[in-house]
């Protein structure tokens, strides 16, 4: 075995590294990106869920209809964004940092 | 160093192994986490867009408010489960198999 281990002189840094730089790093890539697209769905909704509970006027899209406050349509139109962001909820996944992570 | 290596029979394996089933199970664990959680808030509120459209009474709760449908509250009610839904949009990792992966 230690001929062929002459091939990799930071073969034990390696394996060391392997469960925690390298996967931590991948893996928190990927999550990282899943939750920062959650986070702006989240943000895009809340801020309609603010301007509606300000009374502003809401318009739907630069063709589409605009809803004015205190109309029905307006009313619906908010309850509808505010379960949608009940729907879309917390993140699923918990990010720590491996110095939080006790397990 | 032979020594040491000798605490870790299997060390080439392991290394060897280390970029492949290991991060990518652990990665694809949390991604697939992720995405289930944003399919699922997509059904939810497909689910409300159907049968807005198709004209049923949508209740909020148990003891909410119902809206009939024709009138403008239901109307704006799944206009804004039809805006969150598109700002919600497309998971936004591609899952892939390794086997199809051409990287």
């Amino acid at each position: 075995m230690s001929d062929s281990m002459e091939h990799f002189p930071h073969l034990e840094d390696l394996v060391r590294d392997a469960d925690r730089a390298v996967i931590e790093e991948q893996t928190m890539r990927v999550v990282l990106k899943a939750e920062q697209h959650h986070q702006h769905v989240r943000d895009q909704l809340q801020q309609v869920v603010t301007l509606g509970d300000q009374g502003k006027r809401i318009s739907l899209g630069d063709d589409g209809p605009v809803l004015e406050p205190g109309t029905p349509m307006h009313k619906g139109f908010v309850t509808g964004i505010k379960v949608a962001l009940h729907m879309v909820g917390d993140f699923p996944l918990k990010v720590v940092h491996s110095s939080e992570d006790d397990d």
